[in-house]
């Protein structure tokens, strides 16, 4: 039954009984049968196109036959899922207490009889809030609740320029004449020249502000008309780092001064910082991280200018880091003003400072605000990953992986380079784009999806249940596909 | 068993069994034990308060209880629901076409398995959209799904932009290397200096290019950093229409004439019109309507200025109008280039040309694209509208419900004006705004929900399964209220 591809290592362990499987009925391994995309894959991606652009899709899935860490497409291909449908599986595929959830009348109703939750919120609203959002806080008192990464990120950009607003007006002061009139057709002082400070390589979403945010690709921004805010500079590092300290401190450094730079310029152009929006791993980017200095002091600069400090956390939260929230390793003196969520969350949103509430109804607010719904499929999971101490295994296996990836990085240094991340969110870079792309075609073809971010990143986004044995085969295969270029 | 409050006519009606209930154990009639708020209300709302802002909350609601056109409070209040969620709920609360959805495992199954829809997704979803989506669609050959209102019409401004930069640039010219790289730092020519043309009074939603469009009321843009964007006046009628032909006329015109002159003001200052965005009916800004002509000819002018036309039916569409699109009343020469939706629709999104569809893929994009879950739900939607034939029962309650109104207006003329509105979306103005609220405040102490819109509007916003009979608890109940006044 053992595929030759698989190593000998993995193949022993099973044999062994010393990697169990968590998932019952998970398959042992990927087994290919046809090019990924096959030939139904391809039938259905023209059918497809024909009600909408297709040139995305990679492959059409079964997800009747998808279990735990491993996508079954519809030409019967078992695939090893490191990327999870963009990083936004928490516990993998069909897992046994998620499909329980709707079992519960309770949550049935609350799906089907989906409410406008900030005008008629379900009896259930204030303890779903609490209990299940609220379990996972990063120290923050408040939360809203939104559909997606985008419109959270754009909700919590409209809360730091009204509260740096209610506070340039002072608080309580009434909105003048002139504002109410202004706002109505768009014009300052009611629609005020203020910015929010970005970084070049962020990612935060692709509606129009959180698109003017985003620094990844030009296919994300070009022709779509942006607001003039400042663009600040995320560090690079030199890897690895422990041989590279002066270096990147001065990186470090270099950055800062241009923050408080360009926050001065844009002071002086009319256009005050109202926020720093900023990833604790720029993902989409290419994987950058920063050191926990740059974000202490990039929080210090945010409150010294009276500037709200916003952690996008879409990406990275809901424990890929070995921490529930990235930003926890940064060891911040005080909370961030705003954390926003959405992907392995599964519903999107963002916890909050009492500071960041609006003073009046109907500021940050939409029909839905949220869904009942998600929050109940979310319950489930946080209670899988606290049961099943689901922190402390990607912990584990990240360490694993990361210390095979930097085996690989040693054994083929002209291939790979800077390792980096943390808990199983890994990346590392490969020599030229092309090569990255190549590499994941041909890492697919032996039964492994892969992510690349950036110019030339491989990312690692497995869900939180990828163990030991998915990693020992990920890096077997992954050293294979290496030998080959 | 018959509350005193039920006129005569209604409960001669039940008792002869002329109105049958549509959806078994639907209550006869609203009852009201409390106050609303009541006291479990408050309770939970200051719960709620710890967490969020809580200020627009009207009362929190018993999911479990509530059926059909009922929503059942948390006080026990069994209340005539006339605004249905602001207007999301199609066919009630607690279905039972509803609730059987996902006992279905395929149903289940996408739901609980979440795709990333652009690149895995699963093996339904063409059949899906061709059978769900397309099968509702106004003649648009094309569909991509978001999650809700504002998300979908920030995706269509993109396509909006996307389509006209094309054509400018010239069909499978690339991009420059300006564009390429003035984009990345939100500069023009790459970010370009374009705009969309939106109306007074108009609303498309909250997020920030969809509140650029947004012009109903100062509190949902104060404070928003915004774009100069044109915006034209909307046509204000003189009611009853048929007594004011010539003045309406000349307004629609006079309206008309000002798009014009902006788009050329704002060609000449630089920022050409990309595309003009309205709603068929203005819900959120007053239930303002225009007449065909001024849609045909709004239409004309788009195309002659090569700047696309989209209709944001997110309030208006899915059947409340008596036509499945409310546009489709207006019997436009050629199909708008885009269609926005929402609410009742369960699912965001939008139907479009090919024109309208983006050239290279990850430009109209975010990692859900939509949510299989919901298409589920409107599956189940429309085989109830289809086989229930749900928009013949809107015109026969909808014209019910009008002449109800306009004889109210009548018998009331101090206090109502201005009657209107197509199916059971309708409308009517009452004298002062303070006199709005507590009508609807009046209404509530008699069991029915009622919803406010624009400065002095009534709305009702009643679900497709609202019957003759809750029309006459309707009628019976406003005109006790009228006559308190």
């Amino acid at each position: 039954m053992w595929s030759k591809t698989v190593g000998p290592v993995v193949q022993n362990a099973i044999r062994t009984g010393s990697i169990r499987t968590y998932i019952k009925g998970e398959p042992n391994e990927p087994v290919v049968k046809t090019d990924i995309p096959g030939p139904k894959t391809k039938q259905l991606q023209n059918e497809l196109n024909s009600i909408q652009l297709s040139g995305a899709v990679q492959l059409f899935a079964d997800y009747n036959k998808s279990l735990g860490n491993y996508l079954v497409d519809v030409d019967s291909n078992v695939i090893l899922d490191t990327f999870t449908q963009i990083s936004s599986i928490p516990i993998g595929y069909n897992h046994p207490e998620l499909l329980k959830v709707f079992t519960d009348q309770d949550n049935l109703k609350a799906l089907v009889n989906r409410p406008a939750l900030g005008v008629f919120p379900g009896d259930y609203w204030p303890g779903k809030l609490r209990n299940v959002l609220l379990s996972v806080s990063p120290n923050l008192p408040n939360v809203t609740t939104m559909m997606c990464g985008s419109c959270s990120n754009e909700n919590a950009y409209k809360a730091l320029f009204l509260t740096y607003r209610r506070k340039q007006r002072g608080e309580n002061v009434d909105f003048t004449e002139l504002e109410t009139q202004s706002c109505m057709v768009n014009q300052p002082p009611g629609a005020p020249d203020l910015s929010l400070m970005s970084f070049h390589g962020a990612f935060h979403g692709r509606t129009f502000a959180a698109l003017a945010t985003t620094h990844s690709k030009p296919i994300h921004k070009l022709d779509v008309p942006s607001f003039d805010w400042p663009v600040a500079s995320f560090p690079k590092y030199k890897y690895p780092l422990e041989e590279n300290v002066r270096e990147n401190d001065a990186e470090d450094k270099r950055c800062l001064a241009i923050v408080e730079d360009l926050i001065e310029t844009y002071k002086k152009k009319g256009k005050p910082v109202a926020g720093i929006v900023i990833e604790p791993i720029q993902s989409e980017g290419g994987d950058n991280e920063a050191s926990p200095f740059f974000f202490q002091q990039l929080q210090k600069i945010a409150q010294k200018n009276g500037a709200g400090y916003l952690i996008d956390e879409v990406q990275t939260g809901c424990g890929a880091t070995g921490k529930f929230w990235a930003h926890e390793h940064f060891n911040l003196e005080t909370t961030p003003d705003i954390v926003t969520f959405s992907k392995k969350m599964l519903t999107g949103g963002f916890f909050h400072t009492v500071d960041m509430r609006p003073s009046q109804p109907y500021r940050i607010f939409n029909t839905w605000m949220g869904d009942p719904g998600k929050i109940a499929l979310l319950e489930a999971v946080l209670k899988v990953i606290k049961q099943d101490k689901l922190l402390d295994n990607v912990n584990k296996v990240g360490d694993k992986l990361k210390k095979g990836l930097l085996g690989l990085e040693k054994e083929f240094p002209q291939l790979l380079s800077a390792t980096r991340g943390r808990g199983t969110f890994l990346a590392t870079n490969v020599a030229t784009p092309k090569l990255r792309d190549d590499i994941i075609a041909q890492m697919k073809k032996k039964g492994v999806l892969m992510g690349g971010c950036g110019d030339n990143a491989l990312r690692l986004r497995p869900s939180l249940i990828f163990q030991e044995r998915h990693a020992d085969i990920f890096l077997d295969r992954f050293r294979s596909v290496l030998k080959e270029n």
